[in-house]
């Protein structure tokens, strides 16, 4: 079954369980996938207020990029344990013989990169949702204020264990050029994210 | 129904729904919630390995307090959820007459208090889950560093989310006595934690 199809309590039980999935990577994308419900959220208790009519052209099309990544976000927390389940199958592959222990040798590999890349594609949805907080905070219904910084907070938190796990799978990747991308897409989805995070945090404090 | 009882794509649906609740306060306790449930399966996952026998009784002692705050930070997220909907409640009542009036206020500043303490409580419990995390984070399975550190940065979010909770919350209350107390456990929690949180997620980077 799909995580978004579980009650949260199974989903949390499943979480604390001894099984390795689900795990930080898929807890991360439903961390962010919060967030962007979050600033969906925010945008919809903006819009249609006479005193945001000037920003809510803005708004509605954050509104609509909230909600295509909480949907994505959701479906990431699923990708990852499915990624994670077929790098364990990868190591339990036979290796009594040379011919074995190359196929498994691929195969290890070839699931190692499906989980690191599905970790990238959650920081980068979780930058993407502190982003969004960060462009609207200025100007939301001020009761809605404390839930925009919930909203980054928990977006930067899942950009954070999507960063953790990709270096942990990164780790036992031979491929240098493979590495030498992943390292490359990560800074760039990290960088400004904590700054922008700090800022909307600090917003929120100084107007409530 | 409570927020436990949906499915996850429901309570993800409803915050980003026009409702003020749930919002980022139900948010932050769930996100402390997979924390708890995250350090959960990191002790779980180190328990009977005979190189960590020397820490086990103390991995124990953690994972049974973990699952205690899995449970509570999950009865927080309804609690919040709670706590909001009286005081929007409370807004409601009428006031046209002095008598009204002020039995409106009386009711306002009530649930205002209830509203403050929650997000109190899920930000100790959120603030207890990173002390754990960084409590275990060096006697570990090494599988499950990225676990840890994910469990540390989305309760050290949690804490965030709910502080900010408690700020937008407090700033309607009129009691002094209410908030200079409150004032006062909020920074007796948030001491040290996000330290914590650095520690934990410096050591992960530097260990997978």
């Amino acid at each position: 079954m799909a995580h978004k199809d579980k009650r949260v309590q199974v989903i949390l039980e499943e979480l604390a369980s001894s099984s390795a999935t689900p795990g930080g990577g898929s807890a991360a994308a439903l961390a962010g996938a919060m967030g962007a419900g979050l600033v969906g959220m925010v945008c919809r208790l903006t819009i249609g207020r006479k005193r945001f009519a000037a920003v809510e052209d803005e708004l509605r099309g954050v509104l609509n990029e909230a909600e295509a990544l909480r949907l994505r976000l959701t479906n990431l927390a699923d990708a990852d344990t499915q990624a994670f389940d077929q790098v364990m199958a990868a190591y339990r592959l036979p290796k009594e013989t040379q011919t074995e222990q190359a196929a498994r040798q691929t195969a290890i590999q070839s699931a190692l990169q499906g989980a690191t890349q599905v970790p990238l594609e959650t920081a980068r949805a979780c930058g993407t949702v502190v982003k969004l907080a960060a462009k609207v905070i200025e100007n939301i219904n001020p009761n809605a204020l404390s839930d925009a910084g919930a909203a980054a907070l928990l977006a930067e938190a899942g950009l954070k264990g999507a960063q953790l796990n990709v270096a942990i799978n990164l780790a036992d990747i031979h491929d240098p050029i493979f590495i030498q991308e992943t390292q490359e897409d990560l800074r760039i989805i990290l960088s400004g994210t904590d700054q922008e995070k700090e800022r909307v945090f600090a917003y929120v404090l100084e107007h409530v």
